[in-house]
């Protein structure tokens, strides 16, 4: 499986994703699944992908390729990244179906996006593509998506994120959240993938990418480890004679 | 939804459930889904469901119809929790089968099970019943077994449950997962039921209901919050310059 999240703060946004990949639990191998697309200055995307490998491949080396033929759409000439989120889509759909004709009634190509990013005298922002090529935004009150393995690590986005947070503090809440996924789902594993874009900058930003034995990582794991037991310890006991 | 947890401690059982039942987003009923079986000093059983209510009932209608008439076997004839779970997963497959038949193909009954407790003389003990009417049992390794929106509540559990966490603990660490688990998803609510039995005890032990105003767990849910955030905002920052 996979797991990745898409924040879209006031300042700017945070994309995280992990590397794991596998066909049969004996077939794990190690693949990014973060993309990024653009034009320093003019526009930015970054696409994160979750399902099928050869789908995401597919519709990756197809945007590439669009964007080489000047196709029409592609990712440089689209107007807005709902517009791109359109385009995604429809590429997803188109091999998808490809890939399902040729397969087994069991075969599952489906792959599930978030794209992010920002074009010139637009705003920022983040969207969630689903394998039906339709897609859905964030919103003030809903500022980030994941897809993948989403639930292990959304209680904590689910406190500590809303659209007021800075882009350093959601930063570290998405490695928490991806760490609390890695602990309690062996699917989903490192390399993990850290992105951030600042609004109206139009380039590709800071990124770090966090390997098994990353001493960041770790420290993270660790502390986090030893404050939710202490802070567990510190909460009230339970009155049984009530 | 619903969630449901068992715990396996060296020196006692733990079980915890939701009370929610929903058939489509506008019909949302409270059900227990904690069942209680046995004879004092003789044995005792504890059964949680997730799944399709009226198998669940059926299910439970037909348990304590056998017990009424000393069907062989029932929950007061069987040799062992194992035996127990056998019985149980027979009684749930035939009901599937029988509302399949009935029903359109999308129409699914199925129900999974949790089954805990003790009989004289044999060692207290968790099996989760699948579906098909197999069931896996805890380990040492790996001393609880969830059902239902098992994924949002199960990080605590990785992090503070072990065979040697104490019942009183482990009560609180179930509580704090199904606060998680109310918390990020809408389909599982109160009353929580949650008890707890003291091996070689043979009765059912202690038990409580948390209800939606319950003082205890919004002391818990608030507490959880402020120390998560506050451990939270403690964690190194991220070092970009690396």
């Amino acid at each position: 499986m996979t797991y990745c999240i898409g924040i879209a703060l006031d300042k700017g946004l945070v994309f995280c994703s992990d590397s794991r990949t596998n066909a049969g639990i004996d077939q794990v191998s190690t693949y990014s699944k973060m993309h990024v697309f653009g034009r320093d200055g003019e526009r930015l995307f970054v696409l994160l992908s979750a399902g099928n490998l050869a789908t995401t491949q597919a519709v990756v080396h197809e945007l590439e390729h669009d964007i080489r033929q000047q196709a029409d759409p592609n990712l440089l000439s689209v107007n807005s990244l709902a517009e791109a989120a359109d385009y995604i889509g429809e590429v997803s759909v188109k091999r998808q179906a490809k890939f399902r004709e040729g397969g087994l009634s069991s075969f599952d190509p489906k792959v599930t996006f978030i794209l992010g990013g920002q074009l010139r005298g637009e705003p920022a922002g983040i969207f969630l593509i689903y394998p039906e090529g339709n897609h859905i935004t964030t919103s003030r009150d809903h500022p980030f998506l994941q897809i993948g393995e989403s639930k292990y690590g959304k209680p904590i986005l689910d406190r500590v994120i809303t659209a007021g947070t800075s882009i350093d503090d959601a930063a570290k809440c998405a490695i928490v959240s991806m760490d609390s996924t890695l602990r309690s789902n062996l699917s989903v594993g490192p390399p993990i993938e850290l992105r951030v874009y600042e609004t109206d900058t139009l380039t590709a930003g800071r990124y770090l990418k966090f390997g098994d034995d990353d001493a960041y990582l770790r420290a993270l794991a660790k502390g986090w480890n030893q404050k939710l037991i202490e802070a567990f310890t510190t909460l009230p006991e339970i009155d049984w004679a009530r």
